[in-house]
């Protein structure tokens, strides 16, 4: 089929080399994208996954209509810009597919997750919108390194169609229902990373290895992630399987998130750590801004009885470090 | 009260530590730890923990009766001691309690967890016998860095008595009546930290970064475990908790079966990873001796119908690299 991936960044220009072997791939950049799509004009590779990405077309971000033809329309930008792009592209397209990777919580005054917000849009397209999770590392990716990740759908037929195009030797996918589940455990994956990354700022503080501890927040942080999946209708197995589980391992030392919290184990205040990344050139950390959301969501479930908030210990200490100005050291022993 | 602590390598020399907070602690040494006892007794730094220990006495091991007058006696050997160990013991003991700390699994024709197989021995100390799991690194639990560990026994009051007298600020105690899942956690945990670890191996040997292949193998590694667990009456519960996935976490990249997986991951057969250990002066790879038995645990639990065996995809193939001449990157590719 033919397959257009709308983002020009690490990942959507990575999901080129996989969706390649049986499809004709269009890749599009935002308006954010306008450097790295110059450069893959020029038959450079993309200077964030150090490969060259494969499609038939490139399109900078006037083209957006070329790139609207496709049977499949992955959406592969920010958590921020995904809804604003969707609700720009709605009535002009027609595919059979329509699939989104962002790892975020939208806040729409309840806080739903990515495919909630298109569903209430189109709800006639809620059949065919796919959300994308699991471990995949970008330039792993576009490397043809081993890959697994679970694609995760209401329409059992987008599903089919998802994993017979776009399935390769080494891009496995995994099919779900459980929507839900996959998003918030994704979302809330970025979110507990930051805490998870505050014991590598304290070691390294202290000179000491903290590995006992990080079995602790790991295995505390799946059990909340759970609590908040199954309180919001999805399913445990989720979080305890590549979505979950998976993504923590891939991502464990890495990101932005990691940057983030291993900054606040050291001590950093949240301000003083958020104007480190910033001198050091890091973008947009998700886990910051869904960290807030994801608290909201747990509040919105507590207050219907669907979840008591003070089992959410880690949670509620990641709110008050990056919220209320507390230090990740001081609430580590308050929640130990 | 007094508590015994028979072995002194890192773990029960470490124990000492929390335990003597609120209790008398006595160290008495196997014929393997005569060299360490000779340093604790000259007033050193116990050498693998590289803290002093903290114990009333601290006793060779000619002076075994000394140390069986306890009211907790805690078994701290190798798997392949424990055993004898107890057996040698049981009739002179009295003891409000008995705590096995070895991670592994016994062969008696059937394959049983430790506290299986003193069950079988002395039926009326069933309730008396308490297995301790869960992450906890012997220099980390020594030097008082936060550490959660599950203690688990089919007494509800040597339960509450450990937790009152062994529980401190920095060494956390949770209960759990599950004392199969517990036990087979811990001791496949072992098994698959050594197929977690071949990752490590390729990626050194290639020169990239498989982090999503990480996140493949560890759900894998945990769904397998939660598999054979409840088809052995554990609950899995246990294998996403401190015992499972928390030890996954804190033993993610070190101790005996991550150097044995790392070598296979390179390229090494069996046999000439085990002699490179040995040249490295690495003793017993519990894993390596666990990973016949886990297989063969299995075997019988599927032809009891309470498994299917082709599921253990990963625990074949661990078992088909240690056993059979087969290479860890051969069988990641049938695997993946």
């Amino acid at each position: 089929m033919k397959v257009s991936i709308l983002g020009a960044g690490a990942m959507g220009s990575a999901l080129t080399i996989p969706y390649s072997e049986k499809n004709e791939v269009i890749l599009w950049g935002t308006e954010f994208d306008s450097e790295i799509i110059e450069k893959l004009l020029r038959g450079e590779k993309h200077p964030r996954i150090d490969e060259m990405v494969k499609a038939s077309k490139i399109l900078d971000h006037s083209r957006l209509d070329e790139a609207l033809v496709s049977d499949a329309i992955v959406i592969a930008v920010s958590t921020e810009g995904v809804i604003p792009l969707f609700k720009k592209i709605l009535d002009r397209i027609d595919s059979k597919m329509i699939l989104t990777i962002a790892k975020g919580l939208i806040d729409m005054g309840e806080i739903m997750t990515i495919p909630e917000v298109m569903w209430n849009e189109r709800p006639e397209l809620k059949d065919k919108i796919c959300a994308i999770t699991g471990p995949s590392i970008a330039r792993e990716v576009a490397k043809k390194l081993p890959t697994h990740v679970v694609y995760s759908s209401r329409g059992d037929e987008t599903l089919k169609l998802a994993k017979n195009y776009l399935q390769t030797d080494y891009y496995r996918i995994s099919i779900s229902k459980d929507v839900i589940g996959c998003e918030i455990t994704s979302a809330l994956k970025n979110v507990y990373s930051i805490a998870i990354a505050w014991i590598g700022g304290m070691e390294s503080k202290k000179g000491v290895s903290m590995n006992n501890l990080k079995g602790i927040i790991v295995t505390q942080a799946l059990r909340e992630i759970g609590m908040v999946v199954e309180a919001a209708g999805g399913r445990k197995d989720t979080v305890y399987g590549l979505t979950g589980i998976g993504d923590v391992i891939a991502t464990f030392r890495g990101g932005r998130n990691g940057m983030l919290g291993e900054l606040l184990g050291k001590g950093y205040s949240t301000q003083q750590a958020l104007e480190e990344l910033e001198k050091r050139g890091v973008g947009v950390v998700e886990g910051y801004v869904n960290a807030e959301r994801a608290y909201k969501l747990a509040e919105s479930l507590d207050s219907r009885g669907k979840i008591d908030l003070d089992d959410l210990r880690l949670l509620k200490s990641i709110n008050d470090v990056l919220y209320h100005g507390r230090y990740a050291e001081e609430v580590i022993s308050y929640l130990f």
